[in-house]
């Protein structure tokens, strides 16, 4: 038997409806590299959507390459970008944003005694990632303090110049931002001259959380610039730049091409876009992620496993122990999230809308009401 | 009426079956990054085409984006690429080259007096490009003896150094390498330790082309790396980079992901690949493709109107007077090829699998036998 | 007996003024990086001499330093160089431009048949350099017709997009730009919206030519940058950049430091171009740099050598045939200055304010009046 | 009265007989770029100073283009560096590697509870640094369970690989390596495969120190790359690299001119160097800076001021309180080292072999036995 794959977003093609759309679509020829009326249409229904009217709207395959273009685009080679030490940029990337000639500022996720060092506490395995451990507080989201020390740190011409704060939303830890931290850090990058970028790789299901209180057109209000994802909420690829800062939109197309962003056949691009978002299946599918996870995370609880965050989006981190381990593994697909810890070993489980009711039961089938693991499912 | 699309061969979604194979897989789930079995047999495929049995196949979603990365994995900061002055990475990557470090060096398309300088010559206009009027020996083909020049001349640290020879097959003029001509090319990368690397965006119409003695093996054995084209020849998007050359393997997926190149959901390439080539449907394809622009070749031919260079692959160059230009702009996309010379106003017109004798045809219907134009078409 | 040097103008230490004014603050303590009173005295007076009261003025080493430095400053990734073929940056940097991302487009010195390519014609040898044999038409001056094309044929997203007119004033050639000519290509960046930056490391030769009806003031009011060349004109090392365009003047000091160029102990810039600017001496050694060139271009015509270009400044090219060649190489230091052609081999001398008549006089010893070559001196 | 200059060690032009040295050559000529008899016998002197009979020596102007010109040349594009969150690449090189496309990975100097950032923890002012109050076990120096427990961090392609570590002997808090802990790092690189480089530009306090063992053919034998540094130890400016590992040595002069790093009068950095070396000048100096600066320590130990760390070389770091630090601004120019704290804040201090004892009297003057501060010296 295979087992359940709850690795991550990105393991099936896309939805349904998004397929078909591409189908309807395959005897028609089109202009290239974008400029086609699919496009135009997707992005006329972003600006709507997010109630920026006259917001450049730019159509790229992928969320790295979205991250280091707009980076390369917006910041001169001396200014550097603030984020977390868990940011996808600083850590999963591949030092694209350095390959681009910029340094990354970072606030550490956790600063407790014994944390290690910034750039790689707690990580092991192939695709693992950085954690927060004891230090509930930060949950992988920036604070106004640490931002505002960082820059007050960069004082002349032998330092960078922090320019970007970069945060995602939700975050790698599957927390969101509030209204109010949004509109602290942006009071933040006004006081000092920041541009702030959001990382939208998981907007759906930040904006769709129920401990989410801001609304798209809020959050598009505060950005000079994000990205909405589409890889990871039910297209085939895709992820769409806003461009609300005018400063910020010259020639932009210009770096889409030199990076390697600007898709041939981009008519794809505006086809998904178009299918995702014009009827609301955006947020339909990341609100089903979401409750997944509620679902998932409850049923954990039910067996007595902690968790090393409050499940609000569509990412899990039980904190499991050898036993609990040894017998996940054997059936699911997940990500170990750190080294182990005295409170066990925090691991990731990412839900999506096409998780299943059966696939959340089968972990319940594996322990007791005291997370003793029980026989093996064969 | 839409104007007929004869402007490029990457106007269309993709081949049915490619479009079938797709949606045959949205049920399933794979691992990220094509670390999947699709991506290994489609891998495994393309080992067995080119003959290369430990090659390294790689899937990227575009040719400006596998050019770039395999650039900046395979050469050092100070070392540079030598290609025709029409090559794709000079004139039409938005200097995406030079962005990751590289001088290009530039093999002159045509020498002949009033040709203008090397960067320009007789463009004009939206996606326009270069041509090379009057030098019809070179036709976009790099030959030893400027190779050697280029190499020869740069003597000493206050200089680039010249470490890789990059073509284009078919070239940007739509004409292909012989056996003879890669041999020789070969030999002298050989002879002054170069990489040769091929830009396969083509390369199945250039195998295809009556004009081509080259097989894909015979090619595979000579490059040291070079990719196989899908975008303009069947797939939604895709290339597949070969690897031949042991020494530039290695962490060739590093660079793939800093520049924003590994695919998350990868396993759309490898789908992708597996049916454009697991039953020949590939140079199907290209084969169909080379045969609608040798009948369009014919049909322009009838009507008196010459041609830039002789038609061997999916690309027709006629060169056209006013009133051709004009008739032709009313009822066909397609794009100019430099400006006006005594000769014509080179255009270029490009087919694909898709194209129909009905639209060929339509051009027909524009003019008489002297090359008159006739009524408009309604 | 050692060979005469004439082979450039960087093979001695200082004029002594200069090492006096070093020696005379050896027991002074002076704060870091250029923040000095001497580097503030020198920039006042820099300011004074070029009638730009409120420019930029900072001080580097060396001028690929400089060049590459302020191109990574102004220009976005995208933006590319106009230059020159045989210009500095794009023949003898290295590729020092392209590593800091940007593209060099190029016009060709000349465009007659048999040329060869743009980029390495007819150069040999350690050092060596282009040459434009047969169109003394361009004498390697960019001419507002090429410009113009180069900018008009980039067009779109797909291109690099020209944004700086790079040209060097002497040029590589030896020869000058006139105040018409600076004037003409003034006007073209403005209609395009270009900066025009000037090298000048041989300016002081170039403005104390005969040939240059323009001063120093005009040509400052021209140039949105430009650098007064201190290496080959009187001191250890330096450059003194001015940037007149309020637009590039912000932060400069950052990228100086981040490309290496911020010296530690930048006082002794500041000490050098005092004493080289307070009281004239840097045009009083560029004029007798000047005047030796011209006596040196007597002498060889005096023996029926031919010149490849007019001796304007302190370089001089005389085309000499084979045994004039091999006599010359066993008394003279020098460089060739591309290979052999009908009319001769170019070579090139360079004089500063220290070559001595004796130096040239030693030439004259070498040949008869027909330029055969006389007995060899011991 | 002017303030006694106590902020850096370079601040002062050079020592006489690096002055005389340059001045007996002014009458010579020399070949341009580092290719003279000078550059020659300074780089055959730092072999057999070094034991190193094969090294490549190099001689460039500064350390910030040293370090970004050497991992420029020996990393590959996804290649990091490791250094101390304190070294000089990652806090005061204005990005300087990151601008070259490599990440720095860094251990952090103190992770006691409240340290802030890693990027940031307590710095202030124009020039400012980072400093590690309360974790004197660290002392800025790099350690081998942090290398260890970085590299075991980086395991797929999903993240930069670290592929140099990266020391400073002395360390920016004035702290040297000894023979055991340089062992016990080059046997980490050994294991995983990394590069130990070594930034000396106090190399010479840092060898005359009485806390170091190590001579400097030990350094030399366990380092890959490490450079001489000349600029804080007597010289105008210079530094000498040394690439021991043969892998690292190819076409190094390539990178040096693309990053503007090959000085065309490089025949003055072979006169200093020669008049460095030859006789012991260099050990002589450097011997003197860390005497004075031990007198330094003494005296202010004298008044109760205590230390951030222990004065091992010809940096001093006393912690002083607000009446302390007043009194001592009116006469001394020094630097800060982080903000205030409740032992008091850390300042720096730095002697040269040009420190005279007048001065470190002078300090004295300021306070009573107890660090309570007397009248102002006038």
């Amino acid at each position: 038997m295979d087992k359940i794959n709850l690795r991550n977003d990105y393991n099936h093609a896309a939805h349904p409806r998004v397929l078909e759309a591409i189908s309807a679509a395959s005897e028609k020829r089109f202009p290239g590299y974008g400029t086609d009326e699919e496009c135009a249409v997707a992005a006329k229904i972003i600006r709507h959507l997010t109630g920026q009217a006259d917001a450049d709207v730019h159509f790229m395959v992928g969320g790295t390459q979205t991250n280091l273009t707009a980076i390369a685009a917006f910041l001169r080679p001396h200014e550097a970008v603030i984020s977390m030490d868990s940011a996808h940029i600083n850590i999963h990337e591949t030092g694209a944003i350095e390959a681009a000639g910029h340094k990354i500022l970072t606030i550490p996720d956790a600063g407790g005694a014994g944390s290690g060092t910034s750039d790689f506490k707690n990580t092991t395995g192939a695709g693992s990632n950085i954690e927060a451990v004891g230090k509930a507080s930060t949950e992988g989201k920036a604070d106004t303090e640490s931002v505002r020390a960082i820059i007050e740190s960069h004082t002349d011409e032998h330092m960078v110049k922090p320019k970007m704060l970069f945060i995602s939303q939700a975050t790698e830890l599957g927390t969101v931002y509030t209204r109010a931290e949004l509109h602290a850090l942006r009071d933040v990058c006004d006081e000092y001259g920041l541009y702030l970028y959001i990382d939208g790789a998981r907007l759906g299901c930040a904006l769709t959380s129920e401990s989410c209180d801001l609304t798209l057109q809020e959050l598009a209000s505060l950005a000079d610039a994000f990205y909405i994802g589409g890889t990871k909420n039910g297209l085939l690829f895709g992820e769409a730049l806003v461009i609300r800062n005018p400063a910020l939109r010259e020639d932009f197309r210009f770096l889409m091409k030199q990076r390697g962003g600007l898709l041939a056949k981009g008519f794809l691009l505006g086809i998904q876009f178009r299918a995702l978002l014009e009827d609301g299946l955006y947020f339909e599918l990341a609100r089903q992620a979401n409750e997944m996870a509620a679902r998932l995370d409850a049923a954990l609880r039910t067996h007595g496993i902690p968790m090393l965050t409050a499940t609000v989006s569509n990412q899990v981190f039980p904190m499991v122990n050898k036993d609990q381990l040894r017998v996940i593994e054997e059936h699911f697909l997940f990500e170990r999230w750190g080294g182990e810890a005295e409170q066990g070993t925090p691991i990731r489980f990412v839900t999506t809308w096409q998780t299943t009711d059966a696939e959340i039961q089968a972990i319940s089938e594996l322990f007791d009401k005291k997370g003793r693991t029980l026989r093996l499912i064969q």
